[in-house]
């Protein structure tokens, strides 16, 4: 079902339904461009950190729209053994709601526009009929903009009561305004005088006479003009209480969007989406609020917007999955998921919402990718039952089975950190085998590859034009290389674990003189506090739509878009894609922490009984 | 005539043969955004200098993207008197043109966008079918790519006729790729012997056999595989040359809509745009180069891209016309032009081209904009030719008469200095009533008539949060005002000269000592020198339309695309214009250059006999 800014409003008793019933959501987004600096190679360098990666999102990617949004909801239906699905595609555009409402600037990157345009994507209706948003902070604002409205209008009504002689300050009337002035005085004397009029429209003016029920209406051109009415007391109020409501109405629509993620993260329920890093830091970045400044901040923000995410990617590119699973692209993952060992997921579109074709694709549609992502998740899912013995042949969104997997979000392209840990502190390999070289800005591969023509094999991640990651075979090769460079001119050659302290030193002198960093430091502890304190009022309240406006409603809450890694690399092929996909997959050994094996453990037994050693065959490893 | 990407080519003639015929052209950008920073009032600060909202343009104005281009030719029939009037209307997208081409991001501003859309404005054109385009250097870039692919390929294929034996470095063949090797060799020998067949398709692989003629091509999906033809001496030179052909063919789609540009810039004709000064340094960064760093070079890129600009805005605030238009934004100049004492022009469309209704209007479609644009400026040139004795009813683009007006772009908002001047040095009003103010963030206007009550009415304009310019009503009051000042904690009020001065300091202190600023002013000087080299390649070559390739197809020679201010300005309503343009209106007075007087008193009279003294009625003042 597709949602423009005209049916919005309509449906969205639907959507708050189909999420209020829902088993699972499955989410994605489209974003009007990846990078605004590096190329994406160096954007997601086989080497970053979780936190590095985080940084470079954050600074070049978060000044892009997220401008489609797709929703798709599965609510399982135990008589007939089938999920029910409703599918929503948003289109989502910053209309300024008026003229002091924030004018959002954001950027188109050329190569990610015209492969949309590509599959036909309607720009005409992103930017002709997006649905509104904004953001935690300028909901507040604009709540305390009518709040102050409000209470001056109460302010004037009082003042109406008072003897006009008894004004503060009495104004001169310019010489050529009198006229007019006087004209309105006389139209407001016959208006009290007269028994047929109760009503008074007074030509666009700037002035504000005073008495009686007064409003200040547009005129279609939005020319200002001013509505005078004779009202007893109660019909005064009665009119009060109209335009309260009209104006919560219209700060609700500007709201828009954000109520459908607030009611998302808000439900609480497992949100899935494929290869979806991207897509939650959009969505929290353009629905809640900028996005902090460290890695760890939004991890805690993350996951107490929601709860529980699962990443098809990672889950694909994780055993027991990985072994059978070669090509973890969405379109790829979908066409084998359909075929042995796996089952086609039995889904049907609910009555009166249109279903979408897997045999004609319609891909990076976001709703169409929300759909598929979701067929991945019901699949892999279901594939765990087969494991159990008795076998189940429906798991549930809500199985211990596919626990391991929450919040675990895939990191595309790094060699050997396969996903991003929102629970707690990330993977940290020893990258003993890797080199950090700097060398003039005029070397190729070429170059590099001569200069370690000694070494044998070797693997190359670019940084920029005057550095990159070399990763040897044998860590015993890199005393030695490091050792021969000591006189070299022209490049320079540091073991890895030496690159990362100097840059943690570096940090930390820039931590210690930046004023501007000191700032953010504060204002990083102010957030944090305010974090944790939404925390509680989100998870207690996990099933309430309706807002209930002031400090509640201003809790984050945001619901990720779930990201298709070949759409989000714009014009990069799939063959590439495939050739780095496939270092996530050799992997997954490595040990685990005895606490979190031990929990697995525990949740797979309750969940049945195992006919295969757990720990081999659902490990998402969380030590390297 | 709209004019999209899938039917340029096949129109390019008709525009190529329009620019050539005209008398002159009329033009307009829309873009997709004003302001990324400060909003439009700051960015238009009453008492901005030239120079410093050239600075802000530049900045703030330049990542947006020029993406629709309205072109309108006029071309005078003596015979029936009567302009024949050809419009265009091109949509201009920068599609990436292969990998290694540029990524241009751009920004889009949220009430630009919803304003265009609210027009009718069809994004899709844009994005699915917008014409592309390079600048001068991506231009260059291109070429130098095409000419070492050529001498590449050259050098191969002398080396394809050197026994195999003498490659300079044996290539090691990989265990798993021999089978492949073994298999293509196999292919070739066939193709050596077989009679019938001439050609040979390798499956796709990224190796490089040698031999004959040799051609790699695309698959649909993207995937390149080799052709290997036998073919005698004669036919290899015969494809050698049809390649070469093709990627000139190539190359000139990726210079695109640059060259229609380039087209009007090399004919040297008049281009007339309305308040156009954002239109010119947007058609200049976009299909040129990057501005330059300072006013003085813009100028001069300017003037020796578009010879001869003039900007019916301009023309419209200037005597003889500013006493008689009360309202100069186009829509509302094109309707008081065809009333008394002014007649409107006789225009028609040519054949096959579609004609504009200006009763119902379709403003803000760049095509519409540069029509009655034209249609303003043929009113008032004809307007002048009443002046002489005897009367004129034509008055051409090439007619002294008009003169006075070339090459002076207007000012929008500046209170005193009505244009930039691009033939010379600007306007320096004296700007003694003026003070600068600064204060907390805190205050607002209010807060400033507070303080400057005891000086009549005042003039407020608005720098940033916390400072601005407080005007006086007599330069008398200004020591005053800046006296009892002198111990006030938390405002500071100084002399507009004292303002300037300070500022000339830091901007010179800052030069000095940033290695940066050395940096460009390095730039800035080598710019210029290829600069005025560029000019003399120009100049004399005005009505070359075809490439010649190499450093004279490299010159600066862009168009601007005229701006309408009130579309300029978004959201901005047209009330609020035509109180501010007012301000350009009352300035006409002071003393002018003796020696451009002289110069205007003899264009004149070889124009004709003057009726009314023509220094009163022509003045475009060049001092204040």
């Amino acid at each position: 079902m597709e949602i423009i800014r005209n049916n919005f409003k309509s449906n969205l008793h639907k959507v708050y339904q189909a999420i209020e019933e829902a088993d699972f959501f499955a989410i994605d987004g489209e974003f009007s461009g990846i990078s605004d600096g590096p190329s994406v190679s160096a954007l997601t360098n086989g080497f970053d950190t979780p936190e590095e990666r985080y940084q470079k999102l954050k600074k070049h990617s978060m000044d892009f729209l997220l401008f489609q949004f797709g929703l798709c909801t599965f609510k399982y239906d135990y008589t007939d053994s089938k999920y029910i699905m409703k599918s929503f595609n948003f289109y989502v555009f910053p209309k300024p709601f008026n003229r002091s409402s924030p004018d959002v600037k954001f950027v188109c990157q050329s190569s990610s526009i015209d492969f949309l345009a590509s599959q036909g994507f309607d720009f005409n209706k992103v930017f002709r009929n997006g649905i509104p948003y904004l953001n935690q902070e300028e909901e507040r604002q604009l709540r305390e903009q009518y709040d102050e409205k409000r209470s001056q209008a109460n302010g004037a009504a009082v003042l109406a009561y008072v003897s006009p002689n008894t004004s503060k300050c009495p104004a001169t009337v310019p010489e050529d305004q009198k006229k007019f002035i006087d004209q309105v005085v006389e139209k407001i004397e016959d208006l009290l005088q007269s028994e047929e009029n109760k009503t008074l429209d007074l030509e666009p003016c700037t002035g504000y006479p005073k008495g009686l029920h007064i409003e200040t209406l547009e005129t279609e051109k939005k020319e200002r003009y001013i509505v005078i009415s004779k009202v007893d007391e109660e019909e005064r109020k009665r009119r009060e209480q109209q335009k309260h409501a009209k104006e919560q109405e219209e700060l609700n629509d500007a709201v828009g969007f954000s109520r459908v993620i607030h009611a998302i993260a808000n439900s609480g329920k497992l949100v899935v989406g494929h290869n979806m890093l991207l897509d939650v830091m959009h969505t929290i970045h353009q629905f809640y609020c900028p996005l902090p400044v460290d890695l760890k901040e939004f991890k805690e923000m993350t996951t107490c917007v929601f709860p529980r995410l699962l990443d098809t990617k990672l889950m694909a590119s994780t055993q027991p999955f990985k072994d059978i699973i070669n090509n973890t692209s969405l379109a790829e993952l979908e066409k084998r998921l359909k075929e042995t060992p796996f089952n086609p997921p039995k889904v049907e579109s609910a009555e009166g919402f249109p279903s979408y074709d897997t045999a004609s694709e319609q891909l990076h549609e976001a709703g169409y990718d929300a759909y598929i992502t979701g067929l991945c998740f019901i699949s892999m899912a279901n594939h765990l039952g087969s494991f159990l013995s008795p076998p189940k042949v429906h798991v549930s969104a809500r199985s211990k089975l596919i626990e391991p997997f929450f919040n675990k979000l895939f990191l595309m392209r790094v060699m050997d950190i396969p996903y991003l840990n929102l629970e707690g502190p990330d993977l940290q390999p020893k990258r003993d085998h890797v080199l950090h070289v700097t060398f003039p800005k005029e070397w190729k591969s070429s170059d590099l590859y001569q200069l370690f023509s000694a070494f044998g094999n070797i693997q190359i991640s670019w940084i920029d034009d005057t550095s990159a990651f070399v990763s040897l075979s044998q860590p015993e090769q890199v005393p030695i290389a490091v050792n021969t460079s000591r006189y070299a001119e022209s490049y320079r050659i540091q073991t890895y674990a030496d690159y990362v302290g100097k840059k943690q030193e570096e940090k930390q002198i820039k931590r210690k003189w930046t004023d501007d960093n000191w700032k953010e430091v504060e204002r990083k502890r102010l957030n944090t506090q305010s974090l944790s304190h939404t925390l509680h009022n989100h998870y207690y309240a996990p099933d309430s739509f309706i807002a209930t406006s002031t400090v509640r409603k201003r809790n984050l809450s945001p619901s990720p878009e779930a990201g298709s890694e070949d759409r989000v690399l714009g014009t990069v092929s799939d063959s590439e894609l495939e050739q780095v996909d496939s270092s996530a997959e050799s992997l997954s050994e490595g040990k685990k922490k005895p606490k979190k094996l031990k929990r697995m453990k525990k949740e797979l037994t309750s969940a049945g009984s195992i006919a295969v050693s757990p720990t081999k065959l659902f490990e998402v490893p969380d030590t390297w």
